[in-house]
């Protein structure tokens, strides 16, 4: 990421960039009376669309649509559903998932190929088609371009999220004002490749679908990909990222001075959304950053630092504002990745906690203090290679367990 | 396993077997005034051992000293703590594990190569040797060949457990009667290659040393290595099996009736011992046997029934006994196995929850009764082909982040 490169953050999320609307609704998805549970996005122009999914082998029905919509490369609307996720649902869920295209294409009168879908919610059940299509007929009717419908519908794709999940950047790029926000939710099953959730971004710059894809790829490896509350993928892993072209920049159709501009606005937005759905973790009180260097690859980096990051020990150890090293370097050794104690620092808040197979000097007041913060800092240096890597994480609180064990089917 | 073999099931553990007595007394190592934290177990003539131990990269130093003594594979004696794992202590951890040995020996008149070495506890703290050495010489005064002496080893093993896990069983083996026992602790840090724990089996069999290895790997391929509490694996895991020959049989020396008999009596001692860690596991509430069939291997098989043992949000399910068999199939869907919605059927206590694709039939009220069950039954069938895989484990309740998170390094 070039280092000269400066923001703007700005308020709205998906309405940020220009020419895009948005809006969110009640429409009786969910059990509880007027909670927002259907959101609507729209250009008013038509944009290259770029998505990343989950990896699971039984991908719920929206994620196969929006696939097949994703190799087209061009969209125009997104509408999405908290609630019922419209997974484990047959083929009935693939018909359900077309109907609230053709919903919302009827509605805003275009071609349901040109429209995304996502949904977010219990597996397993029918979606209620009538209320989807009476809250789309709804949402069309409330689209905005202003702050007040990128809120809506950041609201409207939370399930047990506590906080909308929303942010957006300016910068200059070819001499154009251009803006990139967004929008995500996540809470629970969050894992990384993709971690489980949605994010819907927008942009008015200028972009081939090519390197729109490859910007993409690049932001989410360094941010949606290195966080992790559970360790579980769900089946409705979606990020999607639309861009109209309505900033007026010359196309972004190389690598470059005006592409690595861009790269890094989406990786700055797509870090910052990544941390917050962390942050906002099932019962999380902790926000944690685990860093992994000299591993004697990336591949063995990314094994510790998530083996480390989804230990139910460590994220409790985390939670009590314990420094319980062992723990860490237990789990370190144990994964399956390269390791030799007498070559291993692990670092806490930056206070050496335990070097070259021995416990380090520091004091336990100090180790304490750095597991006491809000952000715990964990640096583990296996001393083997330069592999290296980072993983977000939080703690494993008895609200975790309360959450997901009173949700009830 | 002969279906014709039958066992008694007799009131001692590690002294069940003729010629070994044991010991357990309290020597400060816990902080916890009058913890019993030092076992003592001898037998009266010299016996073949067999021992299985942690896979982890960072072994503690008693591991290292048994392993080296499984090798030559004679023994007359163990000596065992708890509150102190002597892990993550460098060559001072080294000369304090032989110093247990050595420290044993001169109290019972034996070489130090035949004293076998196992610790539990806190990691990276040096051991308070002249505890330990007192609490030896104590132990060694008050050995028994009685049940007590038996209770009071195991108690002294304990840790976080909440009871003491001990079983034997008699059966004529070469028209002898032969007797096998044994202790186990485990409770958190639990995990399968093998499961987190110390377990002291004893038998008064005559077996060669390869035919004993053979079976104790069988055995525990069957039992504790089908086990997970957290999945956390630890530096001190330790298996040891001695077989003394006094019961007189024929030794066991090649495959046949004989060794059958043993192994299967061996196999039963297991599988008892390995569920009673989990039913033990920290915070447990319920008991959870998760069966796969249909895998296209019995490795992915594993890496199925391990997934879905290992997931928070399963266990959280369980806790609450709920019947949320979506987090189930997309466990199984996402965990890198070959899996095919289509092909796929779950049953939750015997009743169908999910078939091919779509949510079964069954009522809710059927699912959920067998999800309150005390033990929670799980068999999926992936429908691929002819792998199978069982793992037992616990569920994730408030209680397992409280031990966890209060438990202060």
């Amino acid at each position: 990421m070039p280092r000269t490169v400066r923001f703007r953050t700005a308020a709205a999320g998906v309405t940020a960039a220009k020419g895009f609307s948005a809006a969110g609704v009640p429409c009786g998805i969910k059990t509880k009376r007027n909670a927002p549970d259907l959101g609507l996005l729209l250009s008013d122009r038509p944009c290259v669309i770029a998505g990343l999914f989950t990896s699971i082998k039984a991908p719920a029905a929206p994620v196969q649509w929006d696939r097949a919509l994703c190799r087209r490369s061009i969209a125009r609307a997104v509408v999405v559903n908290s609630g019922n996720a419209n997974a484990c649902t047959g083929e009935r869920g693939d018909r359900d998932a077309a109907g609230m295209a053709i919903a919302a294409a009827d509605s805003l009168g275009l071609d349901p190929d040109q429209v995304a879908v996502a949904s977010t919610g219990i597996i397993g059940r029918p979606m209620p088609m009538d209320n989807v299509v009476a809250g789309i007929l709804d949402a069309a009717d409330r689209l905005s371009p202003d702050p007040a419908g990128a809120a809506a519908f950041a609201h409207a794709i939370m399930t047990t999220d506590t906080v909308e999940k929303t942010l957006a950047v300016r910068t200059v790029i070819g001499r154009r004002l251009v803006s990139l926000g967004g929008s995500c939710k996540g809470a629970g099953m969050i894992s990384p490749n993709l971690a489980t959730m949605l994010a819907f971004l927008t942009t008015d710059a200028a972009v081939s679908p090519a390197m729109l894809r490859r910007a993409l790829k690049a932001a989410v490896a360094r941010s949606f990909n290195c966080i992790t509350v559970d360790g579980d993928m769900s089946t409705n892993d979606t990020l999607l990222l639309l861009a109209n072209g309505a900033a007026g920049n010359p196309r972004i159709d190389r690598p470059g001075r005006a592409f690595d501009q861009f790269a890094a606005a989406l990786e700055f937005v797509c870090v910052r959304l990544a941390k917050s759905i962390v942050r906002d973790g099932e019962g999380a009180t902790r926000f944690v950053e685990i860093r992994v260097t000299g591993a004697r690859s990336d591949k063995d980096a990314r094994t510790v630092a998530r083996a480390i990051a989804n230990s139910p020990l460590v994220k409790c150890a985390v939670h009590g504002g314990d420094p319980n090293w062992g723990r860490i370097v237990c789990r370190a050794a144990g994964c399956g990745a390269a390791f030799d104690p007498a070559k291993t620092r692990l670092r806490l808040g930056g206070a050496l906690a335990y070097s070259r197979g021995l416990p380090a000097r520091t004091s336990l007041d100090r180790l304490q203090a750095a597991m006491k913060e809000k952000d715990v800092d964990i640096a583990l240096d296996l001393g083997l290679g330069r592999g290296t890597a980072t993983m977000w994480t939080c703690d494993l609180s008895r609200d975790y367990v309360k959450i997901n064990a009173d949700y009830h089917t």
